[in-house]
């Protein structure tokens, strides 16, 4: 088989919500689709998949380097023994001539077109992606479904807890479990007072985690971890600069509950360093990457085979983005659970009508590849770029 | 004043060399005018600069995020006390609603812009770029020259040792008193060949320097330093994956001559990780940091103070990226000397008619800015872009 042509558009998410650090509103994804010259239904079949969130559309770089280098590549080279495209090889095509380290912007761009393929095989196989990602990394697959929480609690103008309240109630009634909700972009006493309304909605700390995204200096990092010791949370993420381990390392020194990070760590070496310099507990601590923003699923499954490495076991991994991507990486490779953003980051952010939440639990539903053309809103992008 | 347009275009690198890792063959270059709305002589006043060597164009970034953002900023919020642009305000806005983590290509893409700002102000103020820098960070400026080297060494088809020595003969007689050859590209016998030739044209140890470009596995990089041990090597650079902070430290630990790397490492942060972890020896050390892949001006300064917080005296700064920019960073900040790539990189690398090399020093031309404008070939690049 061959790569017959690699579509790119940068879709808007739709919405206008923040975080302590990050406005969404003007922020775009790269939807990509692969394009195979293997013919099905009168069409080629084509895989289709996305940068997950937060890390901006990446056309440039998509164009300029890595499509050009992947379509100049001897089409063989691309093929694994079994004849069909190997999205490790994909990725070694496309990094072809990339210096090392800077694990930036280049890792989102790789990740949409290396996620592309795995939707591609799937959709050749005729199966949910979550299968045949579970067959090439030798593993059952699971279709008892994963853990799912809420992840919102953002800020908004004339938000208060009453409005937070209800928020968390809506998604607890929805069947959400468990919640995040965002911290540091008020006052430590009003974050303790949105935390404390939160863990009353959700009936427990362990039900409730906190999410800073970076923004906190090691003093204020160390204050709230101070305060919310006693609230048995479900974990921490992201107090401080994700590239600061030291900080972590004072962190989980400072700190007994579930300390979350890494979605802004888009490779192996850099996740190295956090095991290796960032006091990470492995009976406990929570990591966050994504395959959406790191160079692809090939580059993610080396993440989890490091943490077995040190110890930590594969469900101690919460991939960063809520989405139909994660839900089929994270049954295919039995990781502990999924993100969903309940309502925001539309059309990527969320599952499809068809994945089923019950009791805590979000099941894959059965579309072939990772499903995205039964999203709607989604549905709508994906026709125009494949049509 | 303000803004009144920003331009660039992608320009690519002329010849077709390799180190152990990367051929710059289809390398790019993004290649930016800030053009303001100060008329003088008849045409607005515009900076002009380039995101280094080696980390690609940014086409992308810049026109889809930066530029946009720095645009709709509002103009009085770029500007410094003293009425005119103020280069780390045009770094804050093109950084909006950036996560943190991540520093990759979009450092390159803001490095040009907030280094073309830095020569907008020099022209403003009808002076060397040098003159304003060393003003800017409080310094007297020197113009007593500074240190430069020959990088070079590179591998080529049919090159052998004769060719080496050939090349470097022609580098010490142009008045280079130091050169740097790339090693890794072939088996360490063969580069211990090459490495005695390069010692015994220099007429020693201290005058060659080699880089490895990151290639090596731990077991290979200290099989290196092993073979090196004895040549009093100027410095040994880049040995592993430049976020290999642990490689680092085992390779300080097993080498006594001076390590050199940085280049690759794009934020402070990155940085700091560098000097915890890395088992950096503040009194032998070399740091190559590039304010041109790491978001200008701004941040290599803080990068630099931070290197004096941890006892590294700023002449252990040897930037990355041997063209007019860093000569005139180097002799601003008063910093340990820069790189030269004799005959290659161009129209970028190296330096104009106007700057004088003499017993192995390089003093900066007269030109206003970093006096691109000097440079055949890059002038025609500028002019047909600020046309």
């Amino acid at each position: 088989m061959r790569i017959a042509e690699i579509r790119e558009v940068a879709v808007p998410l739709r919405g206008d919500i923040a975080n302590a650090v990050v406005s969404f509103a003007g922020h775009t994804v790269s939807l990509v689709a692969v394009v195979s010259d293997v013919v099905r239904d009168g069409g080629p079949v084509a895989g289709v998949a996305f940068n997950s969130i937060g890390r901006h559309a990446q056309g440039g770089i998509l164009r300029d380097r890595m499509i050009p280098r992947l379509l100049a590549a001897d089409p063989d080279t691309l093929l694994g023994t079994d004849g069909v495209l190997d999205p490790a090889a994909v990725l070694a095509a496309m990094m072809q001539g990339e210096k090392p380290g800077g694990h930036g912007d280049r890792a989102a761009a790789a990740s949409a077109v290396e996620l592309a393929c795995w939707d591609l095989l799937a959709k050749l196989h005729g199966e949910p992606a979550h299968v045949t990602i579970a067959r090439a990394h030798g593993r059952e697959t699971s279709y008892a479904g994963v853990p799912v929480y809420a992840a919102g609690g953002y800020y908004a103008p004339g938000k208060g807890v009453a409005e937070l309240r209800a928020e968390l109630a809506g998604y607890r009634d929805s069947g959400y479990a468990a919640v995040k909700i965002k911290i540091g972009g008020v006052s430590l006493a009003e974050d303790l007072a949105r935390l404390e309304a939160s863990i009353d909605e959700l009936g427990g700390g362990h039900a409730v985690a906190v999410d800073a995204n970076g923004r906190f200096d090691a003093v204020t990092a160390l204050a709230y971890a101070d305060a919310m010791e006693g609230l048995g949370l479900r974990w921490y993420e992201e107090a401080g600069d994700p590239l600061d381990y030291d900080l972590n390392r004072r962190l989980a020194e400072a700190y007994s509950g579930p300390i979350a990070t890494g979605e802004n760590l888009f490779s192996t070496q850099d996740v190295r360093n956090l095991l290796l310099f960032g006091g990470v507990r492995p009976d406990r601590d929570i990591f966050q990457m994504d395959a959406g923003l790191g160079y692809g699923l090939t580059e993610y499954a080396r993440m989890i085979d490091l943490l077995a490495r040190h110890g930590v076991d594969r469900t101690a991994a919460f991939p960063h983005g809520g989405h139909l991507v994660n839900l089929h990486i994270v049954t295919g490779l039995g990781l502990g659970g999924c993100e969903a953003y309940p309502g925001v980051f539309e059309p990527f952010g969320g599952y499809s009508p068809g994945c089923r939440l019950e009791g805590g639990l979000i099941h894959p539903a059965e579309d072939p590849g990772f499903g995205l053309e039964a999203k709607p809103g989604l549905a709508d992008e994906i026709a125009r770029l494949v049509a």
